[in-house]
């Protein structure tokens, strides 16, 4: 299972002193994001050549705030639904492994604009597909 | 119903030239602290107060993506289950009226960092809670 | 001169309650876009026809912080230093007009990523240019 | 010196595909954050305390723009001016030492919101300050 080590940064908590809600969204794309590239996937380049992953449905829920200072893991398991991509992502603080957020993410591919299935990131991903 | 119009930032775009999706959740949190600032609730001197207003779980869907120059209308609709406020939450493109995002917002108050009901935004949007 | 009225938004807040630093940075471009716009030019468009106008030096002042609920008026003025465009940017808060940040931004044009003079801008900005 | 290594995160480039300007800010605050802590200080304490350190003037050149993938290392230095701290910062593309953005921060300490010197600070960055 992919995972990914980061810090919280101070202009990442809100007038409630702990991280804006927004921003946990912000950690589980950057962390997809280097699964991707751990997988040997740029999701620029992937962009500059017409492929397009965009989310189409996003659920989070949110156990424990993280705050100034807090060091957080956050994981990345994939399954395959039809053309479909749901990552499955859980945030957790570093310090007492609490569950921060669990979120399932349902990515699809536009290729030049188009739903379509890639059979390329089918192929990278081969290993990673979990079972339902 | 509670409705907000704004226009999308260039900033808030990212590198496929549309919003960045955790933007959207921007977008929702700023129109429902509108909202609660309609019905006289400041979401800031809330918090000075000692209750916080926090999400508890949330679901997106993502059906057009807006671009820069874009204006798009958020609603804000409201019903309570429990000791939850449950918003639900649209953004429309404003050009030709599309779905842009459709997200339920599940939110709980901590009274002094524990979860508790609130007799006082109960009361405030009485008027406002639908059936479910 | 060209003025834009925008409301402070709550997630721009940091854990000291006002406005993070870098959001000023955010309102400035937002307002500079803006005014790009009501001259008949879209900064999107711009640089998909291979011409991006980017911030070469930016000077800021904070003079007094925003918060929550806060509007503020953006101002746009420019002029014309060699193939330099420099913006001269203040932020007032609305309720009293006391100034907020005022800042100096040295903008030049990169044409297919060489920095270039952009007669199409000069023509466009010729009413607007300030003597130095 | 102190210095901080990180990674550009996707969602920080815009619709020109480089990092957008307003988080060369966040990035050089964050280095800052990060070098008060190496010092003992913590700056969300701090704030709870009574004592903010705001940003009072800053100056930005922006030399090469980072872009996805980019890895870059900020550092900081700091010096003292009467009440004020000033931090000379740079931000360098890790690949081959580019210069990104060379920054001057001017901070000032509010102590229950007046400006005031703070003789715990002036303790704690004594072996950092450098000579004009």
């Amino acid at each position: 299972m992919f995972t990914l080590v980061q810090k919280v940064r101070d202009y990442e908590c809100d007038l409630q002193g702990i991280v804006n809600n927004a921003n946990y969204q912000h950690y589980l794309e950057h962390a997809r994001h280097e699964f991707l590239l751990s997988r040997g996937v740029n999701f620029k380049a992937l962009h500059e050549q017409g492929t397009d992953a965009v989310v189409a449905r996003l659920t989070m829920a949110f156990k424990t705030p993280l705050t100034s200072g807090d060091e957080y893991e956050c994981t990345v398991r994939v399954r395959k639904e039809g053309i479909k991509y749901i990552f499955l992502q859980d945030i957790f603080r570093l310090s007492d492994h609490k569950l921060v957020v669990r979120a399932t993410v349902d990515t699809v591919c536009l290729v030049n604009g188009r739903l379509a299935a890639s059979p390329d990131l089918d192929e990278t991903f081969k290993a990673d597909f979990e079972a339902e």
